[in-house]
């Protein structure tokens, strides 16, 4: 029986961009890792070897830095859009482009109680993402956003779950929730203000998962979607939420009462709760 | 407008499991990590927070013990297919069950001449991989590998490709082609015999990869995958490759020539390659 | 030849611990990450398998859990001093006992313009370290911090260097300098306000880093490691700074400058510059 | 009081060379990290901003690649001893110089039931490593291995340690051991066959490992040495092994026994054991 290349892709991944607008009053850091993938009519290449049509993704480092250079940005949303529509311009073969966007935060260092106009620090782990596809339709923004850390000592309970021969897990009115927030969003009209916006979306996040009292982390990620549409111009969000379980220690065989004070962090096992909210 | 949940899904990641049985002559040793996933109807525990369908992520875990305790296992397709079994018979509210399951391999050490009947050692990074998922119609079965670091020095080449105005690559005919494969298959039986399959996929995969004159890193992915199909009982396969690419260092500077044999191993930016291949 | 245990050390690594101390109007969180080394006559555990002197390193960590519950703390130098004295007095056999403490920095959540007393936001991925040593002539304490990441975008240069004939690094007066901080000192009396002048040491580290007219990474160090002891109650202070290489991006092939502007941020290779500078 | 640089090293980390020799019926593939770290007389550099004599870190990585073309090597303790004599003598402000080198181990690939002359699968996450220093004295070789994860589910015991209050371990007579070694060496002459001697290190390693009637991890540690020593000509070998503690599942809960067989493997807290056996 024939055999045949049923869907392919290919593009570059890590690519490491940083760029500094040197204003006359401050200098204006960005610092982005991007990721660019083609899909289109590349079967001679798998098939038969031929490279006729395959743009290099060495190519594609190169054009990064070359637009970036051309194009100054304020946000990933707005680079991702001039990147896709570049690619998909110049690459008569790719049917469709994805760029993915990662961006690196940094915030001015505070000296002598002034910001340094020229000095940095890394503002933590969390990264805002976007990602652009564009095909002959035109484009699609995601906005977003990935290990957002957070953890709330109260207000989170877990009870009055189905209990079958396997199950050991105590119920609890008082226990810790802690997660990495990862989520990804759908503005309600293809351009915003990207930036403006993104604050505002971390904002409501965050401020839900504080506020909230959390009967499951189910619960919690659907009052911060919830929350995400019913203020601002979303059309639909999906959060990922591990759950990083802290497991309140045992201290009866030492004499001594754990109250609720007393926690071992684990990394794994994990629970991990997804789920989309959109306008309906 | 009225927001709703669109879709979900929860379950328990990174669930580490070792088993030894002790057989009369030798101990056999299983090393898994298993990550469970259920869909169904549980909106309910995100809008309302009521708990009362959600099987815990905790009984998932317990569970996946003890099941291993229960059904002592060769091959980890077996053990996924009985878990999810479990999972959706024991869940009414699920409708579907997905179990991904990774096996880190060991092997016997061998000391004084033989095989040492209770002592391994980790035969690598590369892992052993499945994906079962099951609902109301039956079980579906992914097997493959993930990590198999591979080279090649000689038989690689990438020439012949478009070239625009940010082009600076240099065409070659002998380049360093090295990468770390990924590969999920479907078999084309619902059950075979799945630890003689998969050593089978993986010799034919090391083998081609060995032996093709290779024209880009799509045109050794596609000879892979055809090379599974022509020879195993298997449907398609997936398979994804990264470029870890190898530069040859520029010594003119030193009054040196580099005669293809220095080269500077980077870990970024990279090429990603994908493909499917399927009979049809 | 006899043959003997040279020296030998062994403890706890990476037990987890997380405190919520619940006062009535915020709750206060401290996330840290402790490992213990003993050092002391354990000779016989080594050469006869006699473990009548060994302390469990199970025992080590269920005493960091219950002294945690027994002793809360503010700084993690207290609780590094508390638990050296604890293991010193209760293992006879171990002659000295190292603590070794990493703190993960929560700040509380601001929700709806105010504090939020029971919901964090992890600050990063700098941490707050101690060592705490203690043997029969008492303790020392080591005070620090890691992966402080910072970067510079102006005074920065790095010219006047020796050239040999494999020299091909371009002198700059203007380049990007960015590390990760670490940063490891002794205080000048054995006891202080630890907290208060961990703040202080980072507020300086950081000001100098932001101002100082930079020749070399090494020329930066030397100048932040004076700024503190010029300016605080520190004896001696350890730094070691990598240096992250941002390459500014050639973009003459494609008939355009780089004022300057473009950069690749690269993993590796990179240089290691570390000193000691002390009171004397 | 005036302040002083105490100590001071500088160096580059991270150095990836990979060389291909191609001889006429196979190709040799060595691929290496390189670390390299200089000591001197570079205070004019930390305190004045003086480069003069600060030979810079881009042209030791330069140095690498140069010296790899120059000088093929078969053994990294060769390469090593190379660099730094080379870095010694053009480095006139440095007292000394230390070269680390860590070798990832490839394999040919099995082709058709030949090995394959010029393709190769990477043989795991175990390295092959060497610590080169070199001063006005000489030099000195410090030959290695890290990662190499071992196993062993029987002869394995853990009895008869002391217990206090906090003391919760159950003492068994058959557990599970798992670690993985990091072993590092001084041969008794300066010079030996390298590539042969680190062979049998790791042999007797591996076969004392299996063998050992273990009655904790220090006493399979230092059996492990003192095989060595007793075998080979080996000075000094120092060995640190981390207990990966494998931990039996209570399945009572469930209805069910655990006869030794189902464990979950934990990835912290985890034990850290070191020793050093010397001739003596």
């Amino acid at each position: 029986m024939p055999v045949k290349l049923a869907d392919n892709s290919y593009g570059k991944q890590a690519i490491r961009l940083v760029t500094v607008r040197r204003h006359a009053d401050r200098h204006e850091l960005k610092d982005v890792t991007v990721a660019i993938r083609f899909e289109g009519d590349f079967t001679a290449a798998y098939t038969d070897g031929d490279n006729g049509g395959v743009f290099p993704t060495d190519t594609m480092k190169n054009t990064v830095y070359a637009l970036a250079a051309e194009h100054p940005f304020d946000d990933i949303e707005d680079f991702g859009l001039a990147l896709t529509d570049h690619f998909l311009t110049s690459s008569p073969r790719a049917s469709s482009v994805r760029v993915d966007l990662t961006e690196h935060l940094w915030e001015p260092i505070q000296a002598g109680g002034t910001v340094h106009p020229s000095a940095f620090r890394q503002a933590g782990s969390e990264r805002r993402i976007a990602e652009v596809t564009r095909d002959g339709q035109g484009a699609r923004v995601l906005a977003g956003l990935e290990d957002l850390v957070v953890m709330k000592t109260a207000q989170s309970a877990f009870e009055g779950y189905p209990r079958d021969r396997y199950t050991t897990l105590k119920e609890t009115s008082d226990r810790i929730l802690a997660t990495a927030v990862r989520a990804t969003w759908h503005y309600s009209r293809p351009y915003v203000a990207f930036g403006h916006l993104w604050r505002e979306v971390r904002r409501v996040l965050l401020e839900t998962f504080a506020e909230h009292d959390s009967r499951s982390v189910q619960h919690t990620l659907y009052a911060m979607g919830e929350a995400v549409l019913e203020t601002l111009d979303v059309e639909e969000i999906h959060l990922a939420m591990p759950n990083r379980h802290h497991i309140p220690v045992d201290l009866t065989s030492f004499g001594m009462d754990n109250r609720n004070e007393i926690f071992v962090a684990t990394p794994e096992p994990y629970g991990l709760i997804e789920g989309t909210v959109r306008r309906g």
